[in-house]
């Protein structure tokens, strides 16, 4: 690159106004003029009968714009921006507006809708001469959505907030309508706390599902009504479970915030703690050497042989679905242990007598447990091996989250499944610690190595697909397993690299990572700014001057 | 392993006294009698003319014993432990004394001593019949080390604290004098709490060195009196700074909790920020592209081929010195880039004028600048490339850090110098995350794979050393260097890591990681209870069953 290019590049990297917009707007016209927001800014809802929810966002977004107090990632930082700053035009007000016809509904029902029918839709303009900026919508999920953008326009100097980029004009829709961040509660618990945080971050970013992985082999700490004793009996401690008002709780926080909560409660396998509650039903519950009868410890599957096992977990099921109001529930699926089965007598006495196989048994398991979820008006969400290895007669409807191997997509789609990409390959934040097992010290975390944000910055949603195929993709997400992970590293382990498939699936896939690295420096410092700990992705020297640490 | 041998194998790790011990004495007998510790607990100083730290590691060990509240790690906590308490012996008291004769110094005197004069020495008596309990030791020091280890013995259930292994009797001291933990401070700045809290976690594993890597290329934060502007103008900010207060607050806490403070002014590399306030006395300062001048951006390095840079390092050093009681100063010395010197004129018409070549001149730069240190009373403290790559004379009493990788010991040893093992291939906990350079998305880190404390625990410091070699090894540490660490990840990149090394270098190499891991967990989870926020190994399920997660 030649030294005039370089300095080219440098000043629009200065100047960009996308600077410190994450995800990246589908469109996105801004100018060079500096503006800073009024003291006596304000937030004007033209909305008639305004949800509770969306008042609370605006409410949210004030409280940002007055704590973030975050300074431009230049040298020098705002002070730099001294000169460009005075004098500027002063922005008294933002309004937001519904488009003509539609209805103001709370941001939790537009949220809690099938990922195909949530319309986050927004536009945004600031005009660079002061008169008021405009969010329109067709949802008020969308107003959020542009409240959200809004609220990263904006750095601090002096008491100050101020741009240098107005006019902004963006019109915005996500490329993909599922966007996911994976949280496993069961290896290691995560109190409330823990869970809202993470909900807040994710909606910075405009992810728009949690999926929850609150229960497995190791901890069963959720509360289902009926079922008390599993987690009564199958949590880490009474104080570790969460209960059906914790549950109402993070439905709603996340709601407000244009995220859906979809539940996992993985069966036939990962099963092991409901043994605490209901030996009956589990086959190997902590049989060793584990490493015969399951992936990792403690081994333990339901019997999906048995008449009874299969109404237990179909009722269990239907239960935990009444607690989420989401339509995507997810039955799991993956990682079933053969030797478990073939070792267990009450499995074999029972596909003796019926004369079916385990593959035949699992089918009809399949269909009871996810007759009793789509009766509660939800859609299935399985793990790949459900089609890939079992071949489970399964809805046209269900969604299949690909996690072996980003390479599995196209053998879904082939499927006529719709897809959710999770490949560990590209989106596991656990991956690179190391082994965890106990006397195996040189032991590699099996998705060695760590996954960069370049590397999910990198990934294709499309690769390998039709065109046809292509239109089953909802979306993806990064995802973290807990084995290594608790509250203690929640922060530094996801953020700011879970950001990097919210952009991938809000502005669509093949940003260039060197220019993307200035705007998540500056989500990554915002984020810190609002209590979340995402980590320093390179020495500030270089978040100060973007490029000057490329090679 | 049979069946057997493994239940006994259960029953003594859940039995183990030495369960909740790091590092692990050197020589340890234990019962298996109950004692819980009576309300009115006191600790007694049978110490004339006790120094007022000692008075204050008392108070700290009591307020630990008050907030720690960690349960027992098996199933069901310390509820498990309910009948094994009731009606169990109190003990009342805990007694400090020096052995007769022993002179009671302040811990921070004994602290700042050089290494080899340390006397960490102690021994500690917890009869099971309840009566007091007894800490000798021929230096406060020493008593410290021996209440750290009081404070690890005791768990919470429900109000009371208790041991299950009683009675205890330990007699400890160090396999090495020298035990560190290493942390940058420039490539991302760590407000001082983050150092002290780190300074807590360290002394509660009994690692008795910080090595203060405060300045470098990206930053210097360090306001070195008579040179303050190499800190206002080349710190990240104002706020970035360490003040002269500052350090004497850092350096104070550290000592009474037997911590000495050895900084490190890496010199003649790692110094391109110096010419914000002296482009004078800097080659190649900022230069593009970086990676021809230097190993990581911004290139820029002391032109010690200059006596007027000579002298202002020798007098900057010199005062730096000043600030730090420490009996070590590092000049360090690594990386140094030829390129750059080639590069730069006043280098080249300096060499071309002396008839020196660079090595010489190096040569001459180094004894004056470990000449001003010397005079200051401090033993130079180098980088392993001083010695292996430039073959510089130095003292016979400079400590050389090995860096590069664990084999390039023997060299050093071969040479004659003390070493401090500070390999990259076993201690660098910042291996792993990926590259961080900005258009290298596909860029590993170059020290791949990730440290695990399993690697870290294998490390044997006498590994290709003969027995008169080995005499010339100090110690070691572990290191975090900050390209991709902050406050952000600060703990949970450290810890229970850096653990590791603490008792390699206490209890001596060769322990058994599957031994350790319950140990490990042990002092991860009370770090958390105190406010260092440790991270998982393990699934909880596991860290609650010693060898259930064994393969």
């Amino acid at each position: 690159m030649s030294f005039v290019l370089l300095a080219l590049v440098l000043l629009l990297s200065v100047f960009s106004p996308a600077r410190a917009l994450w995800p990246l707007p589908r469109s996105l016209q801004t100018g060079s003029t500096a503006l800073t927001l009024s003291p006596s800014f304000n937030i004007k809802l033209s909305v008639l009968h305004a949800p509770s929810d969306l008042l609370d966002a605006v409410a949210r977004t004030k409280q940002y714009l007055l704590n973030d107090k975050l300074e431009r990632l230049v040298v020098g930082r705002s002070s730099a921006d001294t000169a460009a700053i005075a004098g500027a035009k002063t922005l008294s007000a933002l309004t937001l507006q519904l488009t003509p016809g539609a209805t103001a509904r709370p941001i939790t029902t537009e949220a809690q809708q099938a990922p195909e029918d949530r319309d986050e839709a927004y536009s945004l303009t600031v005009p660079a001469d002061g008169s008021a900026a405009l969010i329109t919508a067709d949802s008020t999920l969308g107003l959020l959505r542009g409240l959200t953008t809004f609220g990263q326009l904006w750095y601090f100097h002096s008491g100050q907030l101020y741009t240098l980029s107005a006019p902004v004009h963006v019109e915005d829709s996500p490329a993909y309508p599922y966007r996911g961040f994976m949280l496993d509660t069961a290896r290691n618990f995560f109190p409330v706390a823990d869970i809202k945080r993470t909900l807040d971050a994710m909606s910075w970013v405009k992810i728009n599902t949690f999926h929850w992985h609150v229960v497995d082999s190791q901890s069963f700490p959720l509360e289902v009504p009926g079922f008390t004793d599993v987690a009564s009996k199958g949590a880490y401690s009474a104080s570790s479970v969460y209960t059906p008002k914790d549950v109402a709780d993070i439905v709603s926080y996340a709601g407000a915030r244009g995220i859906d909560v979809m539940v996992e409660i993985d069966t036939p396998g990962h099963t092991s703690v409901i043994s605490k509650a209901h030996p009956e039903h589990v086959a190997c519950a902590e049989a060793t050497p584990w490493s015969t009868y399951a992936n990792e410890p403690p081994a333990g599957q339901l019997r999906f042989t048995s008449d009874a096992t299969t109404n237990f977990t179909a009722n269990l099921l239907a239960a935990a679905a009444k607690m989420f109001p989401s339509k995507l529930f997810s039955t799991g699926g993956d990682e079933l242990n053969t030797n478990c089965y073939a070792a267990d007598p009450a499995t074999q006495q029972a596909l003796n007598a019926s004369g079916q196989t385990l593959e035949q048994a699992l089918n009809v398991f399949t269909q009871k447990t996810h007759a009793a979820i789509e009766a509660a008006g939800k859609t299935p969400v399985v793990w790949e091996e459900m089609v890939l290895v079992h071949n489970v007669t399964l809805s046209n409807e269900t969604v299949v989250m690909v996690w072996i191997s980003s390479d599995d997509a196209a053998a879904v789609a082939q499927k006529g499944f719709k897809i959710v990409h999770a490949p560990s390959d590209y989106f596991y934040l656990d991956c690179g610690a190391g082994g965890w097992v106990g006397n195996f010290p040189s032991g590699n975390s099996w998705c060695e190595p760590f996954k960069t944000w370049q590397k999910a910055y990198s990934f294709n949603p499309l690769s390998g697909l039709s065109a046809d195929q292509a239109k089953l993709v909802l979306g993806g997400q990064q995802l973290l397993w807990t084995e290594q992970s608790g509250p203690q590293n929640l922060d530094s382990i996801a953020w700011p690299r879970a950001a990097a498939s919210a952009e991938v699936f809000w502005s669509g896939p093949g940003g260039d990572d060197d220019a993307a690295l200035p705007r998540l420096h500056d989500i990554a410092y915002r984020f810190v700014q609002r209590g979340v700990q995402a980590i320093a992705l390179q020495p500030e020297w270089c978040a100060l001057r973007p490029g000057a640490c490329d090679i």
